[in-house]
């Protein structure tokens, strides 16, 4: 490792003093200069992806539209913006329903260069071979996805997901992929913090091992000691603050706060007083998109997205500029953590890499006119322009990919198991579209309701029927209150048929919603090896297919985005009027840690008391 | 390691949630949140050194001053501010000639509490060994003295040290020290840099394998494609702007920039105003001493002495004592480049040393009214409260110190040496006092000029000795123009007497300046095994003893401080006149990159020609 970080070194250092010559040099720029908080015209040469050089008109150099390095291409900014590429903070691409080769080719496209991404819903199916799977297939893609251990899976102990992965386990797939896992992934079991469990804590002292030493946070509405036990347990940021307060709470002690806008949370206009109040506080904030639906990412954008956003709010753009780029490389240690310069970024300096965004104007209203990754250009105008390479070149990669077309492992099932009856003043689920959190409601008919079921898909079900589980009685009657939990939900007016889907946070168990039990039993029956299933008088009329995992496709984002649109009118046709999203208001009905009332295979389960309804 | 890590975590938490009493609770403070840049009330507890838990009056608690957690015991801080132990961020203990031990009284007794040291000098005279005694030494008392590694011994290839270190002898030491080298210290090689010589960028390479992986700078005066270089090769900081514009071309390259405020060098007033203008800048700048005189260092104080100027500048103090706490931390990962609570400092808040200051304002101008190291008291009001361990305590420390100890091998000289003749119109220094620069004369008549010598120390004219070098005339003859310059000075007023010295930067040759040679043949043998002598009419009438390598006393800086005074004084009886300082407008003389003209022991040598005069 050290000899070739002493031939890049000098290669970086033969071309910023004109002894070599540079592969690329941009003249005529207008560069945002994410440390003096600036915009100053100059040029930039790079050589073997990294900056080499910078010059600014006036300091360093006449005119910065002439070439004052020698270069085998000059590439005339026609005096653009050239900024660092995006970094961002936090995200799950299994959310954009892709793979990760596709999320690169779409998150290029507006200008993100790095992704701080956390595989914790792969892993929840197919275990750490989910997440090999996510390593190799992120390294056909020129983007530069850098992954997080996941740290709570399952997400409750008692969760019936499709593996468990200790600190043991971390440590030895970290010993098999040196160097691959970045730092440890949202810490949500809060309890296991506070409590000073010591698994818990075994799992943040992994991310000791990782190659940023970082622990990545996931905290909503903690406060005092409960706050400062998280803290001192070593977590460094967090991207679940709604408000201000609870923001400046996290800042005061010493986390990083990432200012998140996604697909389903959109916490910037909140935060944003924390930065117009005081913009050297920008220096501790950053941006994540988290979670974020392809048609949204290609259409509205990512952290060019929240750049806007945080442009619109009063935000001055090179202090955004800022939060997308140096302040998320000061989280994770990009800036100067290590002395490679092919690993340093977040900022258009000498040693850092080439990640270059050329910018029409700094509203952020379009994608970026140029994406440059490690120096190559990936995009342009927002089509991805780079090279992916294809799934054979990737040893072992067809294997992974393999065992992940095989995980919905669903038991028998008769259409008794779907008719069960409605025993009046019941717990049932109480949706409130666009909100995480649901109510819980004891309504004494089952006028306006609708059946929700969640069916254990990773076996267990299926190996209990291998048993006789069942005995005489119809299939899966016998896994009903074990393996298959029974309830009602009101406020999902899905109305003439059913909908089903493999995802289901976080175990990703197989959740189905409608107004009768034969398409029900029909939409579970569609889901195949994955996918989101809109089921109409026994007919099949959407489906997404997600045969990996359950949980993404491998087509493009554009094409999943279409057939995203087109799932969505076909439901807005059974009765689901906006702001209910079919299926953003299914697929978090079952995550056991959110209150009040979910669903899970043994039953509804009451989060507010921690226990079974 | 790891299991230590998981039961610190377990510790801390436990205190915070109140299920085990802190160690110690500080209630009733004015805490200096250098996060949100801001003073609030509130309450800190710490356990095994490190903060467990911080609570702020209004949002965590509702008074302040009643503790919130059980505690062996609470400290009032009757309303006073609280804030976190200066980190400095550049320094040479030896330039206090005093040793590390003691350096810690006095650094801690002013407010700072972890010290970036750099041990270029004792390593000119020592090698490793040098090195490994002040790293010995510093163990024994409570400042965290960070070593960095020398990166430039000697100063220049050709230069007669004691010692040459390469960069596989540096790690062949990290190899045995494991741990103990905290980053690569400051690469002033400026010509090596730019020519990507491979010796230099070997040794910047064992920046990556320190414990911070940071390679500190020393650039004076470099700018455009020359700074580009620098900073690709991966240098983070540098001390050495004198103004405003070369140190924003720095931070605009991403280096950070430490603002030095010394005993030679106050450049704080004139970087000042990096600051007033964006205070959002201070992100990237901290404070250095580089070199303190122990005088200074105990009657104006360190970096608490920077706060201070920064402070009367119009630096808002909150964000000076940011700059002294949190940037530095930030140069070098320590805010949270470990998830070790033990390293993790620069801010009160939890999950970080308890390296913690209470003041009585925020004006600085006298010393911390207490000072805490990991938790445990060490200053109160400017006196050392402390534990110092013995020297017989650390295993090899009394070995090292011998070594040390037995550092001056002059070889044998007679008066003849001391009597060469002027020749009308060779080059002779200039002294400019009060700066490091020098002017070159070429005067007609010795008229106004002293003798100033330097005379190789480290063994090789006692070899040549030894092999006959002098053959049959006077003893030393033999070495001149070879081991023993000899040359002219103009402006270093020192008369009926001679003043020498074993520091002589950076190779510490014995320097000497008089005005007739039996008084410099006198102080040249007065010396010993080092220090600074003044001889008068052939009597010693002041010595400093620094029998530490020839640059460290082995007295208290308190006693350093006092015996320096007298030297003054003496000194200023024997004709040397404010500005001009007897030993460091002496020390510097030798040192061969500053211009104009410098003496080396083969004669005077021309630095903007860089060839003998």
């Amino acid at each position: 490792m050290e000899p070739d970080l002493v031939k890049l070194m000098q290669a970086l250092i033969d071309v910023a003093e004109g002894r070599a010559p540079a592969d690329l040099v941009f003249v005529n720029a207008r560069i945002v200069d994410v440390y003096r908080l600036r915009v100053a015209r100059g040029q930039v040469a790079v050589k073997f992806g990294c900056i080499a050089g910078v010059l600014f008109e006036g300091r360093d150099c006449e005119d910065a539209s002439v070439p004052a390095w020698e270069a085998l291409r000059v590439v005339d900014c026609e005096g653009r913006y050239l900024a660092p590429g995006f970094i961002d903070g936090h995200l799950h691409i299994e959310s954009s329903n892709i793979r990760p080769a596709e999320y690169a080719r779409m998150a290029l496209s507006r200008g993100t260069t790095t992704a701080i991404a956390d595989s914790h819903e792969i892993a929840n199916v197919c275990g750490l071979d989910g997440l090999a799977f996510m390593i190799e297939d992120a390294s056909r893609a020129p983007l530069d996805i850098r992954f997080m251990m996941p740290s709570c899976v399952p997400a409750l102990p008692d969760e019936q997901a499709g593996a468990v992965i200790t600190a043991a386990d971390m440590r030895a797939f970290m010993d098999e992929y040196r160097g691959a896992i970045f730092g440890l992934g949202e810490m949500m079991n809060l309890p296991g913090v506070f409590g000073a469990d010591e698994e818990t804590c075994r799992r943040i002292a992994v991310g000791a091992q990782t190659v940023s030493g970082q622990v990545d946070g996931h905290a909503p509405m903690t406060a005092g000691n409960d706050l400062n036990a998280y803290v001192a347990a070593g977590v460094i940021a967090d991207h679940e603050n709604t408000g201000v307060e609870e923001a400046l709470d996290e800042l005061s002690r010493g986390m990083y706060v990432m200012l998140r806008e996604g697909t389903c949370s959109h916490d910037l206009v909140n935060l944003a007083p924390i930065i117009l109040e005081n913009p050297a506080l920008a220096r501790r904030c950053c941006f994540a998109t988290d979670d974020r639906a392809p048609s949204d990412a290609l259409n509205i954008g990512m952290i060019d997205n929240a750049c806007r956003v945080a442009v619109e709010e009063g935000i001055d753009p090179v202090v955004a500029i800022s939060m997308a780029t140096l302040s998320t490389a000061d989280v994770f240690g990009l800036d100067h953590g290590t002395l490679c310069a092919q690993v340093r970024r977040g900022a258009i300096a000498p040693g850092k890499r080439a990640d270059i965004l050329l910018l029409d104007d700094l509203a952020f209203t379009a994608p970026p006119h140029r994406v440059y990754s490690a120096g190559e250009l990936v995009a342009e105008d927002g089509a991805f322009v780079g090279r992916v390479a294809p799934v054979a070149s990737r040893c072992g990669l067809l294997g992974l990919e393999g065992h992940l077309r095989d995980t919905v492992h669903l038991p028998k099932l008769s259409l008794d198991v779907f008719s069960y009856e409605f025993r009046p003043g019941e717990a049932v689920i109480d949706v409130l579209p666009g909100n995480a959190v649901t109510g819980m409601a004891h309504p004494e008919t089952d006028e306006g309701l609708r059946r929700i079921m969640l069916i254990e898909r990773h076996g267990r079900g299926v190996a209990a029927q291998g048993v006789g589980v069942d005995g005489d009685g119809p299939a899966g009657a016998g896994l009903a209150g074990k393996h298959i939990g029974q309830g009602w939900v009101r406020g999902f007016t899905i109305t003439g048929g059913a909908i089903a889907s493999t995802i289901g946070h976080d175990s990703h168990n197989v959740c189905v919603v409608g107004d009768n039990p034969a398409d029900m039993l029909a939409a579970v029956e569609a889901v195949g090896q994955g996918g989101f299933v809109l089921v109409r008088d026994g007919e099949i009329v959407a489906k997404i297919d997600l045969p990996l995992g359950g949980l993404m496709s491998d087509k493009t984002a554009e094409a999943v985005a279409r057939e995203h649109d087109s799932f969505m009118g076909a439901a807005r046709a059974m009765g689901i009027e906006p702001p209910l999203d079919p299926i953003m208001g299914m697929i978090f009905l079952p995550l056991p840690v959110i209150p009040a009332l979910r669903i899970r295979p043994e039953g509804m389960f009451d989060v507010t008391r921690f226990q079974y309804a």
